[in-house]
C-alpha cells in the first residue's frame, strides 16, 4: 500500500473537475480514496467546493468524511446543507459521531434535524448521548454494541447477534446482560469460534469484565483502556445497566488531544490551536502568556532597580542576570515537566516531601557542576575571584529554588484538583526569573559586602 | 468496576506475606489482580521479593506480568531467573513481547534461552523478529495472526481458523493470502458471522486491505493506523508476503512514547527518563541542556560587556534585559512548538515561506500590543519617553526575530531529516536570549544615539 499523499496538483485537479461539473469523473476519483483522505481534501477546498463534493457523493461515504473533517471546515459545510441533508448524514453515522456533530449544530436547528432522522431508535440514541459531558465516558461512548441475555442459549444468541452485528461497525466483545439489562460479563469472539452451538450462555460467559460508568472522565477511561490493553470497554449507568461502549480509536484521539494540550501549555499556548488557524486565533492563544511574561519582566526590572547602587561598583553582576534568569527558567521547566508527565502517566509514587528532597539533591548536584564551570570561566574572563565566587554560589541557590518551585507547584496544583500542566512553561519561567534575580542579587550583595 | 489502586498498605501486606512465605495466601490474593496491576506491585517490591512472587505464580500469568513491567525492574528480576525459567516465560508470550524481552537479555545467554524454548516454531518466530529495528513495523509486529488461503472454501477456512485462533489472543481480521503467501485481502469477522458456510473465500474476501512493509517507521505506522481508525494492520515483506501483524495497543504505546519524547525535549530533557529514575540518570538527561544554557548565558554576558559604555548613561536599559530575553524565549518556544506539533500531526500545509510570513504577521501583531503596554508602563514608571520608545521598538524587533527563528529552525531541521522537536525548549530559548539581547542593545543604541 502506498500511503495517500495530498499534493497541490491533486487539489488543483479536483478544483477543475468541480468547476467543470465533471460529476462522473469526480465520483470515480473519490471512489478510490478512503474517507479520511477525502476529508483531508475537503479541508483544502473552498467551502462551496467542499459542499459540492459532499452533495455529489453517497451519504454513506460523506457521513464518514464529515465526521473525519476538522470542526471548523465541517461547520462551514454543514451551514450549506439543508436540515434534511444533515439528518441524512446523521442516519449513516454511529451514534457517538452523530451526537458529536449534533452537539456542534446551531441550537435552533437541532430539534428539526433530529425529527428528520427516519430511524427513530437511532434518533433517540443520539438525543440520549447529547446529555453527557464531552469529556466523560458518556460523551465518548456509542450506543452500537452487541449484547446477549444470559438466559439465552448459543443458538438464539448467534441469531440475535447476526441482526445486531449489522448495525455495529466492529464487533469487539459480546456483552452479556441479565433480564434487567445489567452487565454480567462477556463472551469473546474467540470463544464463539471455538464453542459448540448447544451450550447455554450462562455456562460459558466470562463473568469478569472491565467497565466504566458514564460519568468517568475521558482521561481516566484512556488510562484504564491503555493499561489493560482493551480495545473496547462497556459503559454502565449508575445502577450497572449496560448503556454503551467505547472503542480504542476514540481513546487514541483522547490520548493525542491530552498530549497536545500538555505540550501546548508547556510551550505557553493556552487554547487548542493548530498552525493553520487564523492569526487572530493564534494571538488569543499566545498573547495571555506573553503578557504574563511582560509583567514578570517588569517585576524583574523593578527588582534590579532596587540594586542600582551595586552597578557603580560591580557592573559585571548585571551582565550575568540573563544567565541566572535563563538557568532558573530551564531548571524550573525541567522539574515541572517531569512531575507533570509522572502525574499524567500515573507513575509517581511516594510522598511530596520525598519528591522535593530528591529534586533538591538533584538540583544540588547539577547546580554544583554548573557553578564550578561558571566560576572557572568567570574567573579567567574577569580575573575577579570574589565576583566569580559570588555569581557561582548564587547560581547553586537559584537552581535549588527553581527546582523546588518547579517540583512543588504542579504537585500542589494537582492536590487542589487543578490541571498541573498549567504550571509548566511561561508560568514557571516567569516566576523563576523573578525569584532567581532576587536571590542572585541578595547573595551577591551578601558575599561582596556592598 | 472499582479501578485498582496501589496503596502503601497493600505493598506492606504483600511484603509480609512474602517474608512469611505464605504461598497459598499470596496465590489467592494475586488471582484477583490483573497482570498489569501485579506488574505495578512488582515494580514497588525489592528485586528478591518480586522474583519470589514471579517464581510462585504460573508462567501463564507471570509472562504477562514481566512483559508489562518497566524495563529496569524486569531486567533485575530476569537476572534472578535461570535460562530455563526465562524460556518458560517466553513460551507463554506473544512473539512480539517475547522478542522485546529477548532483545534486552545479555547477549551471552540469548542463544541458550532460545534453545530452551520447547515450541520450535515459536522460537523461530522470535528469532525472526529479532532482526528488525525496534522503531520499525517489523519491530512492532507479532507473528500471531489468522490467515486463510484464497483457494479454500469457508468450511476449510473455519476449521483452519479455529486451530489458528487458539494461538492468537485477539482476532481482528482474517487475512487472505494466495499460494505464495502474498497478502490479497481480508475477511472481516462480521462477514464471517453473516456469510453462509458454503461460499468460497475467493468470492467473498475484501480485496482492499491496508498494510505496511516491515521497514516502515513506527511513527508512520501509528499515523496510518490512527488516521484510518485501524485496530490491526498486516505487515508484508519487500515482495508482499504476509509476515506479521501490528495491533492498536502497541500503537497506543508508540503514540504515548512519541508524545512523551517531544514533551521532554521541549522541557530540555534529552533522554527517556521518569520521575522515579535515579538522580544520576536524571542528571544525565538534564545537565547537557543546562550546560547549553550556561554557555548561552555567558554569550549574553559577553554581549552586554560590549555595551558597557551605555550603562553610565542609561542604566535603566540593563534593567530590561531579563524582560527582553524572557519575551524572546517565550515567543520562540511558542512558534517552534506549534510547528513541531503541526509536523508531528501531519497537518502543516503550504510552503515554508508562507509559514514564515504568517508567523511574522503574528509576531508583529503580538509585538505591537506588547510594545504599547510596555511603553505606557515604562514611560509612567521612569518618565523618560525616549528610553520607553527605544525599549518598546526593540521589543517588537526581538519578538519578530524570535518568531522567525522559532518557525524556521524546526522546519529547516525537518527538511534535513532531523527530529524537529530538538529545536524546541532550551535550544530556542538560549539562542533567542542571545539574539534578543544583541538586537535590543543595537536598536537602543541607534534610537538613543549613544
Amino acid at each position: 500500500m502506498t500511503p495517500f499523499k495530498l499534493t497541490d496538483e491533486l487539489i488543483v485537479n479536483i478544483r477543475q473537475l468541480i468547476a467543470d461539473k465533471k460529476n462522473a469523473a469526480l465520483r470515480l476519483m473519490m471512489k478510490e480514496f478512503h474517507y479520511a483522505d477525502i476529508a483531508e481534501i475537503a479541508e483544502e477546498l473552498k467551502v462551496d467546493e467542499a459542499t459540492y463534493l459532499i452533495k455529489l457523493l453517497d451519504s454513506e461515504k460523506t457521513s464518514d468524511i464529515l465526521a473525519e473533517m476538522d470542526e471548523d471546515s465541517r461547520e462551514a459545510v454543514l451551514n450549506n446543507l439543508s436540515v434534511k441533508e444533515i439528518a441524512g448524514e446523521l442516519e449513516e453515522l454511529d451514534t457517538d459521531d452523530a451526537a458529536d456533530i449534533v452537539g456542534e449544530l446551531p441550537k435552533e436547528i437541532v430539534q428539526e434535524v433530529i425529527s428528520e432522522i427516519e430511524d427513530k431508535e437511532h434518533a433517540a440514541d443520539i438525543v440520549d448521548l447529547l446529555r453527557y459531558d464531552d469529556n466523560s465516558a458518556g460523551g465518548l461512548m456509542a450506543k452500537e454494541l452487541v449484547k446477549v441475555n444470559e438466559n439465552w442459549n448459543v443458538l438464539t444468541c448467534v441469531k440475535e447477534m447476526r441482526a445486531q452485528a449489522e448495525n455495529v461497525t466492529r464487533v469487539h466483545s459480546i456483552y452479556v446482560v441479565d433480564n434487567d439489562d445489567k452487565l454480567k460479563g462477556r463472551l469473546s469472539l474467540k470463544d464463539l469460534l471455538t464453542t459448540s452451538t448447544k451450550t447455554h450462555i450462562k455456562d460459558v460467559y466470562i463473568p469478569k469484565v472491565d467497565s466504566v460508568t458514564v460519568s468517568e472522565k475521558s482521561e481516566e477511561v484512556a488510562k484504564i483502556m491503555s493499561k489493560y490493553d482493551l480495545e473496547a470497554i462497556p459503559v454502565v449507568d449508575e445502577i450497572g445497566r449496560l448503556v454503551g461502549r467505547i472503542t480504542i480509536d476514540d481513546i487514541v484521539d483522547v490520548i493525542k488531544e491530552e498530549a497536545d494540550k500538555d505540550y501546548q501549555l508547556a510551550a505557553g499556548i493556552s487554547q487548542d490551536v493548530e498552525a493553520d488557524d487564523s492569526i487572530w486565533e493564534l494571538t488569543r492563544a499566545r498573547l495571555p502568556w506573553l503578557i504574563l511574561g511582560l509583567f514578570g519582566g517588569l517585576g524583574a526590572a523593578a527588582i534590579m532597580g532596587g540594586f542600582e547602587e551595586m552597578i557603580a561598583k560591580h557592573a559585571i553582576l548585571f551582565f550575568f542576570t540573563p544567565l541566572i534568569a535563563a538557568m532558573a527558567g530551564n531548571v524550573g521547566v525541567q522539574s515541572s515537566a517531569i512531575i507533570v508527565q509522572g502525574l499524567a502517566n500515573d507513575d509517581l509514587k511516594g510522598s511530596i516531601s520525598d519528591r522535593l528532597i530528591k529534586e533538591m539533591l538533584l538540583a544540588l548536584l547539577n547546580g554544583f557542576i554548573l557553578a564550578v564551570l561558571l566560576m572557572i570561566f568567570t574567573w579567567i574572563w574577569q580575573g575577579d575571584f570574589a565576583t566569580a565566587v559570588a555569581i557561582s554560589v548564587s547560581l547553586i541557590a537559584v537552581i535549588m529554588v527553581a527546582g523546588f518551585i518547579g517540583t512543588f507547584t504542579p504537585l500542589f496544583l494537582n492536590r487542589r484538583g487543578i490541571d498541573p500542566a498549567i504550571a509548566t512553561g511561561p508560568f514557571i519561567t516567569t516566576s523563576n526569573d523573578i525569584f532567581g534575580i532576587l536571590i542572585y542579587f541578595w547573595i551577591a550583595k551578601l558575599i561582596l559586602g556592598i
